[in-house]
């Protein structure tokens, strides 16, 4: 990672000074200062990503025309520790270490002697983990010349991320939503048009594949994986522009580490052991993955005995219901073949509220974890889902993102019959203050 | 304050064992122990709010039908520190102490030479300094055994608030919205009803005083004056009901003092000697008082020379606009008159999209405070207030509540002039996330 030390470009209309590793910002000694790679640690190596053309492991030719290399060596990293340049670490001290909040009234009305926590990553300025990644990549795209980032979105929580990132480092973001989430849910869009992105309902008429879908089926409410390829096609057409995935990759699920390495640090703070059991919620994997893998990392370094719950909608159950076996990350078959849990990917999941949970696949690096016994998996109902989240939001004040009530559910229903003193640990990967409508429906 | 040791009541289905002080959960030193009283310091002491009816200072008793004791006391009291109880306290300590965050990014696009800080308190569940002074009240309110609780909101950030501390004390809550707000902007809405909340429109046909508002104008947009009249008029005909307000009495002003005392403290850590100018925004006076108080207080006992200004929006301008007089708090007349600066309690401000400061009057505190040249005020056009927020969100990641843009809007105009190394405090009370839509409209 020798290319972190170089000042990124002049945000457009402000002094070619902004903030770079030399200016030298105070940042707490709380923040991480390294992002932990679970690679380094597995018992064997997670299977390579394969050419989508030759079948064959791709090599990082391959991917420059889309990622910065710095983010490609990331991609095959097998070092334990990666570096958080001080650009990045400087913006994540905005608020960075989130807090690990022990939930003493959620203890009291569900009656259970075990202690709850709930690491809340809803403190971002966008309300969600996924700026965690977003800062990260466009530091490394900014270093490297990019100045435009293309990129797909779901309820819009990636999006209005990368759009705030880019902003904050002098980027332009252009963002395809999901149709579904694009016309139902407007508030991410006016975010990611406040810092100053363009974003389009996918699948468009922009785009070669995008005009495909619609004539496949013009009423299409999109997907994921749709939007992928839209994103990527417009990437792979400018030179100057890179493409950016705001989950399933190996370098995201490094740059969420963060969330789980506080975790170990605020236990430890908290008097606790370790944790013993862990619910994170699994959509593309990067929140579970950043919550769990310095976790199941400490299992396999230091025999802790943490019990890791990926927690899946029953409406999307990649990893319970889905096959382990290569497969594309995007409809159009544009992206290289990830070796992951998959619905296959043409499935378009029904227009759940947790949209950030909408994606026929699953990181590999979860999947591999998955098949290694390394983490197990549960599939959770909407209702009973928004059933836990009002639960914990009149006990604790925080609404959780819809995403995030499946770890909620999950962590309800064991800690009703846990055994005192055992210690539950929530990802809460964000709140849903966007999607109170959902909430009030369900109420 | 001998009354704040005793157990609350429990939450309905929940056992009768909710947090109290005597549960003793760690509660981080850093989370302040006493509310702060500038009563204590002032050269002349606040003028008394008066009785409607007889115009005499009120007595204890005026109030009790309203109030629990503790805040009656805490109305009228000299004390210059007053302890937080512990059960307060430990919610406070979910979001509190909020970030005090250097605005590295914001000096650089500013070009300025001055340290430029920001008091964030969009970290609260809700997303704003509401919940400081709406934990307090539901805890007094809870161990005098008041069961139900009425309150007015306009935006609805203290609705929401007060919904909130309700639903985690164990209180039902009933809320009277402006009709404006309660039509336009429904995510508050569903946030009061995700806490269990009811939530009216305001003039409603459900009261005597909603009922002639409706007869003299059936199509008004209503007012937080409308609307104090119900919730008041509901809450004096149930006896195990109170009404609560979320703004301009004596009490709030005291509540929201962790704001500002939290700055004191974060200011010294950071290094700063003081904050040179303060700039908080000003509807009710809540969080501007709650932010520039400490620092006043600081001044008068110390010698520190922080100045304080008020940022109060155009189309409302009670301190620059408005007359320092007796009037009432609400349309009806069934408040107190409070000595204030005062565009009239018949006054209806337009709909401007910081709903939070549409307010007739301004806190007697803060009057008081401007008229002895402890503070100035300045007013704000929506559009310069709206141009200063994107400027911030686009720099720093968060994107200010509406209300708060008066303050960031000000201080940038200062920021710009500034001299090298001057220290510029922001109270920003809030998050916009639920105002995406305005700024959508003036992106």
């Amino acid at each position: 990672m020798s290319t972190t030390d170089q000042p990124v470009p002049a945000q457009p209309g402000t002094p070619a000074t902004l903030p770079t590793d030399a200016l030298g910002f105070a940042v707490p000694s709380t923040v991480p200062t390294h992002w932990y790679n679970l690679n380094a640690d597995l018992p064997e190596p997670v299977p390579p990503h394969l050419h989508p053309g030759t079948h064959e492991p791709l090599v990082p030719d391959d991917l420059a025309p889309l990622f910065p290399m710095a983010l490609i060596a990331q991609e095959v990293s097998t070092e334990r520790y990666i570096e958080i340049p001080a650009a990045v670490r400087e913006i994540y001290s905005l608020w960075r270490p989130s807090p690990l909040i022990r939930a003493h009234r959620l203890e009291r009305v569900l009656g259970t002697g075990a202690r709850i926590y709930y690491k809340y990553e809803g403190v971002s300025p966008v309300g969600s983990h996924k700026p965690n990644t977003a800062v990260a990549q466009v530091y490394y795209n900014a270093i490297e010349g990019i100045t435009r980032l293309t990129t797909e979105t779901g309820a819009g929580q990636w999006g209005a991320s990368l759009s705030m990132a880019c902003s904050m480092l002098g980027l332009t973001c252009e963002v395809w939503q999901v149709r579904a989430s694009y016309d139902s849910k407007p508030y991410r869009r006016y975010q990611m048009e406040t810092y100053g992105s363009v974003c389009h309902p996918s699948p468009s008429d922009l785009t070669a594949s995008g005009r495909a879908m619609l004539a496949a089926d013009p009423d299409t409410t999109g997907s994921l994986g749709m939007a992928i390829s839209e994103a990527v096609e417009v990437a792979a057409g400018d030179p100057k522009a890179h493409y950016s995935l705001g989950s399933v990759l190996n370098h995201v699920m490094l740059h969420q580490s963060v969330i789980g390495q506080e975790v170990l640090v605020q236990l430890a703070e908290a008097g606790e052991r370790q944790a013993d059991i862990a619910f994170g919620c699994a959509g593309g994997g990067s929140n579970l993955a950043g919550l769990t893998f310095p976790l199941i990392g400490q299992n396999l370094r230091e025999g802790t005995t943490t019990r890791v719950v990926a927690c899946e909608p029953a409406a999307c159950p990649s990893i319970t219901q889905g096959e382990y076996r290569y497969d594309f990350g995007d409809v159009a078959g544009l992206t290289p073949l990830l070796k992951m849990h998959t619905l296959g990917k043409d499935f378009v999941p029904p227009a759940i509220h947790a949209g950030g949970l909408r994606y026929h696949g699953m990181a590999p690096m979860v999947s591999h974890a998955v098949n290694l016994g390394l983490m197990s998996a549960v599939a959770i109902e909407q209702d009973d889902a928004f059933a836990a989240g009002v639960v914990f939001a009149r006990a604790e004040g925080v609404v959780p993102a819809p995403e995030s009530t499946h770890a909620v559910a999950a962590a309800l229903d064991y800690a009703r019959t846990a055994a005192d003193g055992e210690v539950i640990v929530i990802g809460l990967s964000g709140n849903g203050v966007l999607d109170l409508p959902a909430y009030a429906a369900y109420v």
